[in-house]
């Protein structure tokens, strides 16, 4: 099967590009589509083809991935006049993995399957280097005849696959809770180190005497690296946690549900991007609290 | 050298009990003080020495482990007029387990020093299950001679210790980031699972996802089975976070130093306890939140 099956993934940022070259690796003929000339002729010299539009791509592709950053994005590229859907074959299987609103999430895939096409609400966990080595976990939910057909692409991207449901909003909706989660923990973990600065505490000891105890998250342990080595290179940017953090707290509202912890990370996000610090590491958020606290982090020339 | 050792614990609660039993597993005679009769004759049970006082136990034992709930007991248990330290030998090694403000801890050791004894300051994770196997995590400063003549003592309750400085405070201090953290991971895996229920995802299914994404945390794993299963038996309770982030922000108030997630954390476990959780488990603010929004979790009556 895997043979035969043709793949494209539109949007080559760093989770789409993982993804791409996951494919390849696995022997499926792949198609890429950026904005970016220099990233695609990269994807060409690793043995994909490249496109700049998804307009382009789809009438050729079993199974359309599509990574960017939002939902107006995705809209764009699947609906949009250089979109993918028009092209496309009947019965192409739309794989969406882009964090967005659960709402959104199930528009664009009733939007799909009325175009007679079939949708894959799936959502990534991961970062990059997961991403590139084919070891992304997957939140996904669709009909059966869509995993059925996408398998292959699928199993060559990921390592584990929630499926959990038949119809789009499950995927984007615990990816929405572990972003909640996620976001949160970023935040703490960087009061945690500035305040541990501010108290005199060697980071590197607190960093490593912390994972060993019930104060441990997975943002604490990775992000908390950053804040320690003072490495604030975008591996994911706050820009990022400004957006999905606004999911939460956007779809929290709507439902009137009271979300403070996430309401508080938010603010900070935000106090972050305000300070020119978006497209910085999300666990620059440590710098605002530093330096309203008076303390200097490694690596905070600011 | 353990033949010749004895030991003393002063409070029998869920970690101070699992300290004295492991210390008699490791063949050290040990001695336990609690106020409840009920829990001595447990106690005398299980081999140990049982009594009502402080001032009973210390001068016979050389390492007196302190597991009370807050600075106030300790300093009552320790210089009080039922107190230890008046009938200790010199040079008994006092190692208080107890979290503190680190102001208070680098206080009650000062005192300890001019009596005439040795003392440590070392905070302790690992809940009480771990407490009864011998394997607390503790988080340990204070001067050789103190480590050196403890030692057996502290191998029989530990499976790590952290040697965080020779003097009293950065055990403590550490010990405060860690309750930050862990603070803030109970309240956000509250907010993750009951604005989940609000949006209809089954809780299992969640909690079984998370764990394996970026938004995992040592809290979400533990906790979050808790509000899962509905069970707010108290393992660690509503009103030890009251006391723990007040630690937090306390310490980084008189820095003037902000931490805006412990703050929003506390003010939740605060609610808790006006809502009369305060005797339930930590999870429990996940009540606060679900019974605002609208939502029933799984075992909430209330």
């Amino acid at each position: 099967m895997t043979a035969n099956l043709t793949a494209a993934v539109i949007g080559l940022g760093s989770m789409g590009w993982g993804a791409a070259v996951s494919l390849l690796r696995a022997g499926i003929v792949t198609q890429g589509v950026d904005l970016r000339l220099d990233v695609l002729q990269k994807f060409e010299r690793q043995g994909g083809r490249g496109y700049g539009s998804a307009a382009q791509v789809a009438d050729d592709a079993d199974v359309v991935f599509t990574f960017v950053v939002n939902a107006d994005q995705a809209e764009d590229v699947l609906f949009g006049d250089q979109g993918a859907v028009a092209t496309a074959a009947q019965g192409t299987v739309f794989v969406t993995c882009v964090t967005m609103p659960p709402d959104r999430a199930i528009g664009i895939a009733d939007r799909l399957h009325e175009a007679g096409m079939l949708a894959i609400d799936a959502p990534v966990s991961g970062g990059s280097i997961k991403a590139e080595a084919g070891e992304m976990t997957i939140m996904a939910s669709g009909p059966d005849a869509a995993f059925d057909k996408a398998a292959p692409a699928i199993e060559a991207i990921s390592t584990k696959v929630f499926r959990l449901g038949d119809v789009a909003g499950p995927g984007s909706q615990v990816k929405m809770i572990n972003q909640l989660l996620a976001g949160v923990h970023i935040a703490a973990a960087a009061e945690a180190l500035s305040l541990s600065a501010k108290i005199g505490l060697d980071l590197k000891t607190v960093h490593e005497v912390i994972q060993d105890c019930a104060g441990n998250s997975w943002m604490f342990g990775n992000r908390g690296a950053h804040i320690v080595a003072g490495d604030y290179t975008p591996h994911s940017a706050v820009d990022i946690f400004v957006k999905d953090l606004g999911i939460v707290t956007g779809t929290a509202d709507a439902l009137a549900f009271p979300t403070p912890l996430s309401d508080t990370a938010l603010a900070l996000f935000h106090e972050a991007a305000a300070d020119g610090l978006g497209g910085e590491d999300d666990a620059a958020v440590a710098k605002v609290l530093a330096r309203k606290g008076g303390v200097r982090l490694p690596g905070d020339t600011g």
